[in-house]
């Protein structure tokens, strides 16, 4: 039973509010035959999909692989093969640290036709929703995003070099790191550059801290921060307020 | 005539597919009774807006600008206070150099209340699109997002620390300087690296072309490729492949 309108559409859902989907996601899921989601992905999110849309949790957490990554690119094509449109749907942007790429090719090359739908990756979107700009003139001329850990496990090189620049540093998937990279920022003499961490951006349950590389890290550990989370490292973390209409949702060390 | 519910909301418009507005930036522009927009904003996205709402062209090109930053930012905060809700509109993300961390300021510290909805970055979304994704396993860790000049016009500096790095480089507002930054590159002997421009990215008359460090400055004068672009360095590059989607929109340099 193969449908002959087989595809795949690779879609970014963004950071967790679901108002921050995009058209275009919205109307990829809409047609969707089978939706296979990752942990980050809302259930608002997913009720946007047609009702006997089969829908397949494939999301890894840390350290309870549900899927390995070969078996995710399996799925999304004998998927694809079986019941027609196939949405890999994604937190965040599906290029920025998602495997969206493997993901892509592994489909191609089993001969489907890919869509990749962008979403509004955490990186910028987070910091950017509590009103931390990554680029501002006279803070930072540009922005870095970069993950702690390499393939691995270990502390990833390029967070090394960025800790040496001017650029506003993002990181994903740091929180298990934060201790090492505080540690690069300080013996670069940056013990006074503003940090933020952010979890569940975007989310009513969103959580902020703020602090230094000097004592970030033991805020984030007396406020329980847990991951995942969006670390911003710069200047630009200056001009972080809580904004009045999220006010209510977030707990705020000044 | 002082309105009591005078906001203002500074919205990301995302890279030009109408598409790929948010539906949270969807909801402000048809709640707006006036709305500041630039030269990337499309026509499709300001027709969401009231039929009666204000729209203001405030868009500045190279050479012709036709509002300061200074007159803007006043320009926002004095609608806002005649007309209600005032959306500043600009193409790709806000806060990605797009100066919406000074009328943010600007616009706070004349007392209004101001939410920020994040937009589709050009820097990721566009090479997105075409399925070159900024981060892949194995050819690049991170990804690293600069303009080519200074606000003094000089060939910004974290752009010469970039082509030091392995990050995949992703370069806003640069076609005016790719023969300088072509050349940083040589200099760390990277004529290979391929490099990918992207002229109206996520549009129907998008044009895509692909060369390297040595040929690429020769590519895009041949090819009278114009601002504005997105220009992608680093070997991610290796992986776009004209979508079948899209194909016939593009013109294509293999």
């Amino acid at each position: 039973m193969t449908q002959t309108n087989s595809r795949v559409s690779i879609v970014g859902a963004g950071p967790g509010d679901p108002e921050l989907l995009t058209m275009k996601a919205w109307r990829a899921i809409k047609t969707a035959d089978v939706i296979l989601y990752d942990a980050l992905v809302s259930d608002e999110i997913l009720q946007i999909a047609p009702e006997n849309a089969l829908k397949i949790y494939v999301g890894k957490r840390s350290s309870d692989h549900a899927f390995s990554q070969d078996e995710i690119n399996e799925m999304i094509v004998s998927h694809a093969l079986i019941y027609g449109h196939a949405v890999r749907l994604k937190g965040g942007d599906p290029f920025v640290f998602g495997r969206g790429g493997e993901e892509m090719d592994y489909a191609r090359k089993s001969g489907l036709e890919v869509e990749i739908i962008p979403g509004i990756s955490s990186s910028i979107g987070v910091p950017g929703r509590v009103g931390i700009p990554v680029t501002h003139r006279g803070l930072s001329e540009s922005f870095w995003v970069v993950t702690a850990t390499d393939k691995n496990g270990n502390l990833a090189k390029d967070i090394q070099k960025a800790a040496e620049t001017d650029a506003t540093v993002v990181v994903l998937m740091g929180l298990g790191k934060l201790d090492e990279i505080v540690d690069l920022y300080a013996k670069q003499g940056k013990e006074d550059l503003p940090v933020a961490i952010i979890q569940n951006g975007t989310l009513a349950n969103q959580k902020v801290v703020i602090g230094s590389i000097a004592d970030i890290y033991h805020t984030s550990k007396n406020e329980k921060m847990s991951a995942p989370v969006v670390i911003i490292i710069g200047e630009v973390v200056r001009l972080y307020q809580p904004s009045e209409l999220i006010k209510e949702y977030q707990t705020v060390l000044a």
